[in-house]
């Protein structure tokens, strides 16, 4: 199922090392985007940023040439190099940069002063496809995204496109990048998608424990001391009747103690595939003496940060829809078309949430503060936490001083979980770090409110309600319902 | 990978609905080999066991005849199905069954008067042709085993042979025969194997996984009251500074309390593809009501079952190599031939132990008395503690006794694991259930030492070392030295 997934560039044809010259006129400038080419003799050598390896044929590069040029110069591709005076700054592959969390974190990596290359096979946007889904916002393709910023800001970001689960591409895209941290989003990322039907179970499993695999054996194989940032989940603890620490518990029994990993429960097959990255990671660290950071990420909300919002092809994707879409977007997408919230059963299910302001900021205090060799560290990445019926009510409340009528529904729980229930996450080692937290204010959720009815009229209704049945999963192939 | 590893059973040629007619002479009678068909049209529905469903061209039935006859009767086939009067046996399904554990545990069922049918794609034996291995004991096709078998007892045992990473083999297999509780013992289950390579690593997580999905999804569709019988391993707690107890741990934290999954740190891929597996099955119970146990298994020795000592064809396969063989039982065959025991490292490494009669013994107990709907119950299997140091220095007073000069050394420790730390881990629920243990003997050491002085000229001594480093594992695909 992979290997189906597994995309190979569009804009690269099979057998030439043509460069595609053809100018763009969005994002206020033109655009040529480089082939990188398979042999060191071809004549698109010089467009190579930073070094002077040969790149495979799935090695796209989109760079931004001013109307002016033919191709862009050597000294302008690659200008971050020597940008921080002797030091190099730091290199930071992101996997899945594509995606909601991975397009916000490589711009603000990006903007921050790393080199950022991004490694997606944008099977994100192939899911929509399939599902019938779309992002409330606008999105550009990731071409056109990546020459916008350069556009913008001069700053390169490079771009592998293809799967990680096959390892002879990721393995190109390491030896080429030589990435100093890794930071991994490139999973699929819904528990609704992973309980759709059995082949979707199983490929959320196969595709995301793969292909964490495969990275951990690319750093050992190629970069071992790169630093691997991972994305898990608070999902991972399940809602266990004593307080959640971060990633370990002290435990004394029969008069013994020791600190041991945090007892996981998940609660979807989706949520499993994280629990069962954690103990591989574990495992390698261990083993192999890896450097790794598990974030146990809560429910990200917002859909600006400074980045995105400087044009909109670089606009990040806003989900509502049943299988993509969280709590609190949904919620606001809801309120703006006048649907009523939809609450699962009770709405005492409470979890860790923060805007993904935070999500970029944590990401990049865990690279500039990397895990020692060997050291598995965890770190519950949230700021605040929320029942549903809270969240529910907050948007209702600012609903209300914008002039709708927001009316919330309790529809039957499509999920197998607690609706009422301890929660008490410990999230205290990224502060320490030096996090600044956006916490949920009523001026983030005008301005939510704001973007969502902004965008009204590219809501699809038919895609709020839940259509997933955590119990009614089958072994039959099931397309969702347009 | 699990793809190209999906067998499909030799015997059954691509477009014909022929049965094999042909007389053969071992295990003192001949046999026939009914191929069950694919439509209810054929002449040789009659052959059908249990019930007149038609069957694909993938399940092989082997059934014996006697010399006299050219068909098993209706009478014969199937006799079991009425053997307890009004009340049905159960029927036990046993995925693996041609494996060291499985196929022991498969006759022992059949003797105890369960219908058992064996799912197996025969993997095991392709790894030692492929790693340059093989038994210690000849082992007969598992086809004559189960001629043998009937030919002796005139049980009948069936025979899918197929990968149940294919779930469409799988679920022929499930509405086929119908199964009341199926153990799994059908998964890569070498540490060893699992640290070879990157494509081993990834074949044991990948096939190990979703096999496993597999067969909850296949419950949950066509058996929801099947009682799922899991071979887990002891390996999944590693070496806690505490009690190990069954599966959960009660842990009051800041003043409150709950009762949660004991905490794994598993130590190669193969022990956290089993990790995976304990969390998807609990999911599975909690989410559809799955009925499961998971048999946290210690390390297995011995080779000889009541049922494997009633003809040479039956014997059991007996592994003594670096990659499969584990530590007593390769111990033996070292003083056997004698080579020095191998040590890892310092010697200090504690684990549960158990004789294969009593894992047979496990398991009927187990399905005898199945977990609740919804349970997610873990029984840890094994009868008895020892180092590794203790079990080396039994061999070689065992070995004293029958005049053998047995040395030890300590070899670099080609794992990364304690090799002295604490160990205690309980094991009362299965005595609880009436397991009644064979306790390691001086008697069973002399038979074992026995049966492997008596095999020692087929010891390949190339293969006693350890050839597989924890830390050396590499991506590029490697080849065992023969």
């Amino acid at each position: 199922m992979a290997q189906l997934l597994s995309s190979s560039c569009s804009l690269t044809t099979s057998s030439s090392n043509k460069a595609y010259l053809k100018p763009f006129n969005q994002c206020s400038t033109a655009f040529s985007i480089s082939v990188a080419c398979k042999t060191s003799r071809s004549p698109f050598r010089r467009l190579f940023s930073h070094d002077q390896k040969p790149k495979r044929r799935t090695v796209v590069r989109a760079t931004a040439i001013s109307t002016s040029q033919e191709a862009p110069s050597q000294t302008s591709s690659g200008s971050l190099e020597n940008s921080g005076g002797s030091s190099k700054p730091q290199r930071v592959m992101v996997i899945g940069g594509d995606g909601y969390c991975g397009w916000a974190t490589s711009l603000h990596l990006s903007n921050m002063g790393y080199e950022v290359a991004i490694v997606d096979n944008l099977v994100r946007r192939h899911f929509d496809h399939q599902l019938g889904l779309d992002s409330l916002t606008p999105i550009s393709s990731i071409h056109n995204r990546i020459r916008c910023w350069k556009s913008l800001t001069g700053k390169s970001i490079e771009l592998y496109i293809g799967d990680i689960c096959d390892f002879g591409f990721l393995s190109e895209a390491f030896q080429s990048f030589e990435p100093d941290a890794v930071v991994h989003f490139g999973e699929q990322r819904s528990a609704p998608y992973s309980m759709i039907d059995r082949s979707r179970a199983v490929f959320t499993q196969q595709n995301n424990v793969i292909g964490t695999l495969n990275v951990l054996f690319a750093i050992k194989e190629f970069r071992e001391q790169c630093h691997l940032v991972k994305l898990g989940t608070m999902g991972e603890y399940g809602t266990p009747n004593i307080d959640i620490e971060e990633g370990y518990i002290t435990i004394t029994h029969n008069g013994r103690t020791d600190t041991l990993p945090y007892p996981k429960q998940a609660s979807s097959f989706y949520h499993l595939s994280k629990v069962h990255d954690s103990h591989n990671i574990a495992f390698t660290c261990k083993a192999w003496g890896i450097r790794a950071t598990d974030l146990n990420q809560g429910v990200v909300y917002g859909v600006k940060t400074p980045e995105t919002e400087m044009h909109e092809e670089l606009h990040n994707r806003f989900d509502y829809d049943g299988v993509f879409g969280t709590a609190l977007n949904r919620f606001c997408v809801q309120a703006a078309v006048g649907h009523p919230l939809t609450v699962y059963g009770k709405g005492g299910q409470t979890r860790g949430y923060l805007d993904i302001r935070d999500t970029v900021q944590c990401v990049e205090i865990a690279i500039a503060n990397p895990a020692k060799p060997g050291e598995f560290r965890v770190f519950n990445q949230f700021t605040e936490q929320f029942s549903v019926n809270e969240l529910a009510a907050l948007v209702t409340k600012a609903g209300k001083k914008l002039g709708l009528d927001v009316q919330t529904v309790s529809v039957p729980n499509p999920r197998v979980e607690a609706e009422e229930h301890y929660y008490n996450a410990k999230h205290t080692k990224l502060i320490e770090l030096g996090l600044k937290p956006h916490l949920l204010s009523d001026s983030l959720l005008d301005s939510l409110l704001h973007f969502t009815i902004k965008y009204k009229d590219r809501v699809d209704t038919k895609q709020i309600m839940p259509s997933v049945s955590w119990k009614k999963i089958g072994v039959k192939t099931k397309t969702v319902t347009a």
